[in-house]
C-alpha cells in the first residue's frame, strides 16, 4: 500500500512543514478537481519546498493516501468514541446513528467526499478502502458484541458485508447528486434492516 | 471520462495494429498485476511501435478504460441476450441467473476481475463503473417491467440501488478472497431478496 510507503518525519520542523502541506492539499481540494491538484502548486502556496514534499510524497497519490487515511481514522473514532454511549442502545439505532455521523461528515467535508466516496484514487486507494472497511467492521463487531443486550454472531463477516452494502450507498448518492442525501441515508438504513432481519439477527 | 478521449482509427490496417495492441494487454494482465503493465512492453510484445500506440492512448489508463468499457458491454449483452427467456421468470431466478452469469465472467476473467471489481484504476475508472451501473439496472428495468407477469415500480433509482449492492458484494469477493465464491453469491442474492421483500416489491 502507498500508505506504507509514507515515511513520516521525526524532527518538528519537518513534521510542521509536512503539516502545512497537508493542510494547504485539503484547502485546495475544497475548490477544486482531484486533477486539478498538483504538487507544484502544493509547493507554491505552501512555501514548502518541491524537493521537501517528494523526499515524504513520491507522488501525490502518496500524499492522498495520507490524507485518506486520517479521515479513515476520524470516522473510526467517533465509534470508538461512541462505544459507551451504545451499551444501551438497539442495533438499528446505532447504525442509524453511526450513518447520520458519517454522512454529516462527509457533507461537510468535499475533499473526503471526492477522495473517499468519489471512487478510490488509484488501485492502492480501493484497497485501503476495503482495509479500512474491514477495520470499521470489527469496531462494529465490538459494539454489537459488548452491548448490554448483545448480538450473537454466526459469523463477523455478516458485519463486513452490511457495511460494504452501506458504503456503496453512500458513493451511489455522492456520484448521483454530489452528497449523501437524507433519502439515500433511510435507504441505507432500510437495507441494513432487511439484511440483519433476513439473517434473524434482529 | 478517459473513454471519451480515445479517438478510433478508421483504416483496416490500423484497426488490426489497435485490436493486437488490447489483446496484448489483456494476454499480458492474465500473469501479471495492473503496475506492472505498461506501453513500452505492450509494444515490444505486440510489435505495434510505442508513436503508434501513443496516439490512440496516451496514458496506459487510456487503454485501460477502453477494455473495461468492452467488458461491460459483454456483460450487458449477456443481458440483452436473455431478455426473451426472462420473460416467464420471477424476478429472483432472473437475478440469480444474471448473477450467476456474470460471476463466472468475471472468475473466468482475470482482466476483466482486475480492472473492474479489483477497484477502478484510476477516478475516471469510478465514474465509468457508475455510469455502467446506471446502464446496467436500465436493462434490468426493461427485463422486470416488460415480463409476462411485470413488476411495478415506484422508483427506477431501486433497481440502481439493487445492483450497486451486488456490485459491492462482488467486490468485496474479490478483494477477500480473489474470485466471487459461491458463498458471496448467495449472500447477494439474499441481499436482493430482503431488499425487494423490504421494498414490497415481490
Amino acid at each position: 500500500m502507498l500508505m506504507n510507503e509514507v515515511k513520516m518525519p521525526v524532527q518538528k520542523r519537518s513534521i510542521e512543514r509536512l503539516e502545512k502541506v497537508i493542510q494547504t492539499t485539503i484547502d485546495l481540494l475544497e475548490t477544486r478537481a482531484l486533477a486539478e491538484c498538483n504538487i507544484q502548486e502544493i509547493s507554491q502556496i505552501s512555501g514548502v519546498p518541491r524537493n521537501h514534499i517528494y523526499q515524504y510524497f513520491p507522488t501525490i497519490d502518496h500524499l492522498f493516501s495520507l490524507i485518506v487515511n486520517r479521515y479513515f481514522q476520524k470516522l473510526q473514532s467517533y465509534l470508538t468514541h461512541n462505544a459507551q454511549i451504545y451499551k444501551t442502545w438497539s442495533v438499528l439505532d446505532i447504525i442509524q446513528d453511526a450513518l447520520s455521523n458519517a454522512s454529516a461528515f462527509y457533507n461537510q467535508n468535499k475533499p473526503a467526499s471526492m477522495l473517499i466516496l468519489g471512487g478510490p484514487v488509484n488501485i492502492e486507494g480501493f484497497s485501503l478502502q476495503e482495509a479500512v472497511i474491514e477495520e470499521i467492521s470489527k469496531e462494529f463487531v465490538k459494539i454489537f458484541t459488548q452491548k448490554e443486550n448483545p448480538l450473537t454472531l454466526k459469523k463477523t463477516e455478516d458485519i463486513t458485508i452490511m457495511i460494504e452494502l452501506i458504503f456503496s450507498l453512500m458513493k451511489h448518492s455522492f456520484y448521483r447528486y454530489g452528497y449523501i442525501t437524507e433519502e439515500l441515508q433511510q435507504e441505507a438504513l432500510l437495507v441494513c434492516e432487511a439484511y440483519l432481519e433476513k439473517k434473524a439477527y434482529i
